[in-house]
């Protein structure tokens, strides 16, 4: 029709080719979010389950994406730098992913949170980010899961200050001001008799997903045997992803 | 830490200022999705119902958006020129969007299909294109309304020779290709009884939001009178956006 | 070829339709290229001139280049919200138009400073700019104007307290600090006798180029008489293009 | 001033971080330039020279130049993936390594074609293209020095058989068509006595710059001595930089 040239107003935005893609995405307002649901401080491992079960879903959607990585409100996943979908399209691509995600934070809200309601819309913002080689790639995850740490950490001596302590909000803040990784620890021991090392890895390491072998057992004979066959399926891990040993090194296939 | 550098590969992606920003998002396979869930064909209302619902909720999200337009399996946002929400960045407005309506669409379901369960996850792809000015803008909008009778039409002519008349995919296929509009209506008629003039306006225009004023009752004062106020909600709209009256005369400030 | 795939790697950079397209360009380091070749100061007719040249040859090459205009060591081009050169690619247009200008700048060099020779490579940068409409498309042209008028003012003040009278950069830059139009101009008349508004128009507007038909002799009949025919040549103003009257209620079409 | 607004409409084009970098400028119309500036056919020793020095010159001025490689009318420069200049702007990038191309094409005219004067403007586009890795910069170059070889063999021939044998242009094509490489050197040497391979590396190859250390007197001691230092100066080869011996070995600093 006459009508068709608005279309010529939607501009390319291809993705450069032979980059490792990254699309982040984060919760929007989950200050506000996880207030409203109650969420456990400083963290909620139903709340935290339920984002790595959403994760795996984009893992199960989309065969391109290598490793994910998720912690607090938000999930990093890694698109393999041969990746074509939506031949590259940035919109296409993270818009599909964010999609992915939400519809299906809604959708598995009850296996995690049962019978308390879903009182308000969670949202997430997304974003493609290129890496031109594996090291920056690589750098990428080491921030982010060292930004789990620092957060943690800090957010654990804040709630206990706060929770245990009986400390308000801006005192709990004065006492942290300042304090190295070192005296956060000590003072988890000391005084709250914490030992942050026995703190759960999902907490303290925030969640790696990636693809496994599994078995399964495809069919029956008419004998009734079963049929095993292996297919690869996303499983999350708590593992350190900073270090070259042991996780990369076992899992070099993973950005070749 | 010495890790903060790779933000440096997130590069900007900011809309240009004074422009309209639509934002349309379309189903991913909705032809697979709708059969699966068996949508009435061509139109189900219950689907088209759900898709105006979660519109409505991105309008109540995001008062930049002035108008929106939805048929089938896609929705049209258009925001303000002078939209200045999350400094225009183009990833972060269509993420959230698509978010706000992919997380709605799972939300408000059975609301809409009852008992029937939600057995796949409805994803949303989304794009952002700019127009320049109101001529533009109010072609693209013409764009998708007449799309959306042509589209209509067909569809109403197909699953009727289809359904009622018994012929294969092929053989309507075969039918109606090269019939222009008045051959269509007249088929319709002449072999189905069907007025296509009669069929419900949603069908046949898409579905249009914008906001109203409307009446509430904000308190009741101590003597039980109630005090009302009014507030502007999104209504839906099953009209024609193409010619300048009645819509737009009556609705100037809308793209003012 | 099997390397053909390289191409891939070139993304589009096509600009949005219906958009104005501003280029402008600025010499690199003509801080250091005017002292080099001892361009007078502040305004040195001939380096202005020879600007002005360059630019005109710019409008005799692209027809899409409706108006100009240029200051100091820079000029931008203002191309119809409609032209189609090279598809819009926006380093496509900068490029060659940065090109022209160049190549042109050291053609006609000795046209305006002789037999002074060239002792150094001039060299402009350059960029693409939209505007959606034509209230910011004036609003720019305004905005290099009124620059245009502040920095010759503040110029013509500062070397003038210099040369004339004697003080050191830092001296002269101390004085003017703070002063407002009105006092520079006072400045200017009590203590050095110049009237500000009896400057070339040249120096205190900029340049203006725009399209003017112009008469020629297409060729002479066989009896001698010349045949006139008219064309349109760029033409070079020392003209307020601030107001609307008289420039753009004049040149209407300019911008239509 | 109230008019700054109008520079927010200048988007950021950074590009990506840490990938090559190249800039490839290409004649515009040198089809006609050449013929009215009478190039010898199929090559012009003189404009091949010309462009050379042109591209030393790109190098004299920007550092971040690793390497370059011209044939016809076009130049590819390649920037160190860590180059920082003008923020790695794009337009700012490409549109100054243009303009110093273009100026000093019009500077050094006349060393290569003496008194024949420039009558026409030459102008350039050109583009910037990332490469993330040494793979696919090496198969870009590979495929330019490819298109060279091709090019040239066909030009060769195809002047030959007309300007030689007399044939008119479109029988020289007709001939042409379909020969593989071997038939076309064979073409040359029977018919025309042409041993392909004792051409000119210049025309089979194309040039490619790259900086050499070169020794220069530095200044004089008192007693007369003269003072030797080496500095990296851009020197032009024409050699194969398809395979990896002997060029790429022995330039192994070249893209690390
Ligand atoms: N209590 C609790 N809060 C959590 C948990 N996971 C995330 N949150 C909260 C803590 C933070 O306030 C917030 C995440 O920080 P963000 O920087 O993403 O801020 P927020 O989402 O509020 O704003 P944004 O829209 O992302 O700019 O989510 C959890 O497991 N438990
Ligand atoms: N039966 C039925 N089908 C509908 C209704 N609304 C949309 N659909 C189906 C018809 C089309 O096959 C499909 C929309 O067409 P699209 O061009 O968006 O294709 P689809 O979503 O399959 O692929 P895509 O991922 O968008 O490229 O959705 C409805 O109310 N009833
Ligand atoms: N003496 C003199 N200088 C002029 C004339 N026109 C321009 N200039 C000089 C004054 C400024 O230092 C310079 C223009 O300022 P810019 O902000 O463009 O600085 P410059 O070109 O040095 O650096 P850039 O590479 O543009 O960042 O050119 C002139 O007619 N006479
Ligand atoms: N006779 C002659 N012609 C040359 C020489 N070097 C380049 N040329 C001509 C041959 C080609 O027609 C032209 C280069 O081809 P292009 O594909 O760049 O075409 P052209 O510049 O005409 O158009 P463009 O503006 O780049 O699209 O320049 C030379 O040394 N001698
Ligand atoms: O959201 P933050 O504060 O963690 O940091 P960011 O995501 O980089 O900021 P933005 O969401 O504005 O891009
Ligand atoms: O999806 P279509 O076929 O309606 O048309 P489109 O949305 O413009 O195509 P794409 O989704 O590939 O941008
Ligand atoms: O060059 P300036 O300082 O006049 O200002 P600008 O041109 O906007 O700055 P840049 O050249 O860095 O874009
Ligand atoms: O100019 P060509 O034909 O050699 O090929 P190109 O340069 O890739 O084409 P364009 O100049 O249109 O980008
Ligand atoms: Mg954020
Ligand atoms: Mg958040
Ligand atoms: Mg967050
Ligand atoms: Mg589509
Ligand atoms: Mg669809
Ligand atoms: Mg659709
Ligand atoms: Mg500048
Ligand atoms: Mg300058
Ligand atoms: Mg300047
Ligand atoms: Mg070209
Ligand atoms: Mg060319
Ligand atoms: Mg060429």
């Amino acid at each position: 029709s006459k009508y068709e040239y608005v279309k010529d107003f939607e501009l390319d935005d291809t993705l450069l080719p032979n980059c490792w893609i990254v699309v982040r995405i984060d919760g929007k307002g989950f200050t506000r979010f996880s207030e409203l649901h109650k969420f456990e401080k400083p963290n909620d491992k139903r709340a935290l389950d339920l984002m790595d079960a959403c994760a795996k879903e984009v893992l199960n959607e989309f065969p391109d994406v290598r490793i994910a990585f998720g912690e607090s409100d938000e999930y990093s996943f890694v698109l393999h730098k041969s990746a074509k979908l939506y031949g590259r399209r940035s919109s296409k691509i993270v818009s599909i992913l964010v999609s992915c995600f939400s519809a299906n934070y809604v959708r598995q809200w009850s296996n995690f949170f049962g019978n308390q309601p879903l009182s308000s819309t969670p949202m997430f913002d997304g974003r493609a980010i290129l890496y031109p080689d594996v090291k920056t790639l690589r750098d990428y995850l080491t921030w982010r899961q060292v930004d789990t740490h620092i957060n943690n950490q800090y957010n654990t001596c804040f709630w206990a200050l706060v929770h245990q302590a009986g400390l308000s909000n801006a005192e709990a803040q004065a006492t942290l001001k300042g304090t190295d990784t070192g005296a956060k620890n000590e003072l988890l021991f000391s005084q709250f008799g914490i030992n942050y090392t026995h703190l759960p890895e999902q907490f303290k390491k925030g969640s790696v997903i990636i693809r496994r072998h599994q078995e399964f057992v495809a069919k029956h004979q008419d004998d009734g045997t079963a049929v095993v066959r292996t297919r690869r399926v996303p499983v999350v891990m708590y593992c350190d992803i900073i270090k070259e040993q042991p996780f990369w090194s076992e899992n070099a296939d993973l950005l070749s």
